[in-house]
């Protein structure tokens, strides 16, 4: 990974101060780096001004100046209004100058970064996607992976800002998409886990084995992973509030993720079954839950009010009356 | 099928008095055949012996004087008593007479099919394939289908029976498991309806179209088949209670459709989906239920208490923040 | 269904002349209702030119003297196309008289559904949604079913145009997005009728019994049905080609199918299945077939070449060796 | 995990010397227990005879002066024969002494260990369920993990004998069949690696990036999982043969968790959806390719001749004819 590491101090625009977003600026800000920022809902943007940052009221104004603009949003929407503009608020297209830099930290749509790439290369500016990967904790450390994806060159002059706020930078080509696929196809992948665990715990709870002994055991002997022991333990102790990531852009992103797949007809059966349970949670009201609400929605089905509830029905298996359908 | 119908009246043994194997009985009765009937309850089969049939205590005794044995049970279990007798009641095996035959019209396994032809060649008795489609109305109106497979001559012997009880012979090969194939296949195609109905009565119900209208529009626009006329009554109607066939059954018999695709290396995504869903309708206590119920299951995924009520949590497709997993 | 048939001629606009709307407009002119037809290909005109209607060149033209407009279009973004215009081609939105119609009978999505009624509706239009079901054979032999939703004024209004199309006509309600949720699961229930089929044909043919015989079978005892005998009958002869009804446009009526049913929170795993399943089929190459090829993807993923094929490989259920994973 | 290892030597009877037995045994031999010990195919039985072990001609043998019988065999059936014993070889129940214990280290059903547990116990033996986690290499290594269910005086019997295979014990409980859950369970989340890991590198590959580095990314920032590092890389360079563990035993134990969960009535979605996999495998004659050929079924439904190779067959998402299904 980056071992070029440049300390130059770059004039940054950054858009969306959310949980990751906001931790993001202000690491950004403690590299040294100019920081001109905006949100939609301003008050976010009140603990970094205190630390330095110039706070803008539109997306166009962040743009001006910076050498590279930041997005980190929480969807294709919200992307789309700060970068083309709304009514209201003039967008980061209309002001950024030639040759800057757009870099799309967001977890997007693969159609939306290539439309992305195309408007900026249409006036002269330049377009990364740069999803990372990382929970806010990781955030707030500096310590996210950077995946990203885009013009070599450009990609070199992001490097300051990418050290800044994570531990490494993966790059994975030029063509726009090809980081925003990684970082959706990583989502998949922990959605898959979460998942088969709550499949598998509801199977051991229900033979008579506590889920929280059986993860000890299988992560031990098998997996060895910090994540199967951080998201087994949330669904094992039915921890799902508050949301460390909500289920509901679970939802969104595993969408995203079989849009992707259909875009180069793959057919992804494990993540159609997540979509379907996914929307099963949503329609019972756990939308706001952590996506590991999964588990919650596994042990519903399998009669269970809680994963270390009892069941509302014992099962017989005994068949006795013949009738013909 | 069958043209050259014979009313030459046969020595029959019938085994499970059951709400089909009753009806079918009373048919051979009264289409003038000898019956010697047995059933485990007696009480099941004083109806019958009012009608004039004798009743034996024990399987080994129906086949005794007979040529024909009947067995109509309600799975494997059941039909492997009889057939081998337990310590309370001598088998069939042990009394049948040689080149007597044994039909077979319970839905069971193909392995189980396989089994009972060689047992009963071993000791030069003959053994047919004959399960039957119709619920019990179908049964008492002697309006049932027979799917039989196994010897031809024998097939042949057997044609007054099921004229008797039915409206028409298919037969499908000398293989014994052939005809259950074909029985255990319809049975999947009838549950792949109830499972396909009630998901699309769900989308419409939740779209603002009543199930009873959608259900009108499809079967007079497409189907045009009594069987989803009949279903999807119970289904847009909520009908589950009494079983016309129970879901535990249907359970049963997906089941066996997933273990004869195992045996030839078939893999049926729909047959597991419907297991699945099977599962948790027993998980919840709705086993007793009629299969239809899958309608049930079907709601309650989508957050419904019943097909026709309201959702328990409104959907909200919005999206707002932003955190990382 | 109607019973009043106004036999009044109208004046209408008709944009679509494919397989389906070719043989709705000729019937439409022989009614006797006066026609103005656009098509994007101007060729496939020329035989309702022949028999009388006037051809434009443009949607807007098409509109600007009818009572009703109908489209009947592939799919959203023709639909779109025609109403709102492109740089070449003025829209119908631009020159539809106030209070006259736009029956739109394509199969289209429910969200777009809405925005034409909006869209029409700030203008002082009248939108309805009536999409139909019945194959080209059945559109020239105006044979098709009807099913309407929107203003029901405007649907009486337009009887006498469904009349001289279709057989009968179904109103659903008020909302424009009604009639399309319930065409769109009446396809979802149709490929689910070619899913399970097919999977059974495939179980019945390696057990040893010919998918025909096995149709013939259950249509006779269980469906009942033309749509069973047709669609069963393509899939045992594996008769993909030329397609009724192209697979892509399956893929993407259950991809309408799934987007209507996330709206409302509704899982729906059998549409998820069979949506995976026509992706593997456009995968591979498959994607112009009719959409019976799902029978092509099942028998492929059993190790057939073909339905009647003979196995890549015997299945032995033997197992012999120990090793851990 | 154990802390009050006795180095005790005891006297080990030794059934089934695959390539896991083997070593198994062999590292008996070396923590200086008196091994007695049987296999099927007696060559095998020959390094270890060389290192020590009394060789016998029957299960029988093997167990008569032993204070503790293991045995590791392929399945259900294997266990059975040397257990009840068939004509030719006499079973260990015949000889076994009271008190002393069978311990069954083979991947079983629960249903069979819960018979087991009675069958010994009827005749005053012992039998401890203690399955082990851990390839050939870890058990040469002894380095398995070993899940031991049953009495827990019994189990602390046998802890030298653990401590001289394996790096750690884990006891869940007195039930038989817990500890045959726990590993069904475990190698369940193996195989669901194996398939979303499959999944995702189809897309990625699709998409333009490498599986290879894609895999890396997804270790690094998110799994740091030996496992996904081994089983990915087995994918992601297709390196099928020869087999670690052979893909018609994975559809073995996932047919084991199946029926396990169905006991007690476990819907398990992805479980179901990777049998129809592994079945699908098994009919293309991959059953002898190790379990990691998952990743060949998802890249042939994905059109790719193989997950490096290109497409069978270019996407296009262009529709442009309608006609009605």
């Amino acid at each position: 990974m980056s071992a070029d590491r440049e300390n130059r101090q770059m004039k940054v625009g950054f858009i969306g101060l959310g949980s990751m977003g906001g931790a993001m600026a202000q690491n950004l800000l403690t590299a040294g780096h100019e920081l001109t920022a905006y949100n939609r809902t301003r008050s976010a943007a009140d603990p970094l001004q205190s630390a330095g940052a110039r706070v803008v009221a539109s997306p166009a104004e962040a743009a001006r100046e910076a050498e590279v603009v930041v997005t980190m949003l929480a969807n294709d929407t919200a992307v789309e209004a700060v970068i083309w503009g709304t009514e209201e608020t003039p967008g980061v297209l209309s002001t950024l100058k030639p040759q800057a830099v757009h870099v799309s930290m967001s977890t997007i749509s693969l159609a939306l970064s290539q439309r992305l790439a195309e408007a900026h290369a249409a006036v002269g500016q330049v377009y990364l996607a740069a999803p990372v990967f990382g929970r806010p904790e990781a955030a707030t450390a500096a310590k996210l992976w950077v995946v990203a994806s885009g013009n070599s060159e450009a990609i070199d002059r992001c490097r300051p800002l990418f050290d800044a706020i994570g531990q490494g930078v993966f790059t994975v080509g030029e063509e726009p998409w090809a980081a925003n696929v990684v970082k959706l196809s990583g989502n998949f992948l922990i959605a898959s886990v979460l998942e088969s665990l709550s499949e598998a715990f509801v199977l051991v709870q229900k033979s008579g084995v506590p889920p929280q002994q059986f993860l000890e055991i299988i992560n031990t002997a098998l997996f060895k992973s910090p994540l199967y022991q951080n998201y087994g333990t949330l669904i094992a102790e039915e921890r799902y509030e508050p949301a460390g990531f909500k289920l509901k852009l679970g939802l969104k992103d595993v969408g995203l993720v079989l849009e992707a797949a259909e875009a180069v007809a793959v057919p992804m059966p494990v993540a159609s079954l997540i979509r379907d349970h996914f929307l099963s949670a949503v329609a019972k009201g756990y939308g706001e839950n952590d996506w590991a609400g999964l588990g919650r929605i596994n042990a519903e089905n399998a009669g269970l009010e809680s994963l270390s509830g009892s069941s509302s029905s014992e099962y017989s298996s005994s068949v006795e009356t013949s009738t013909q359908p």
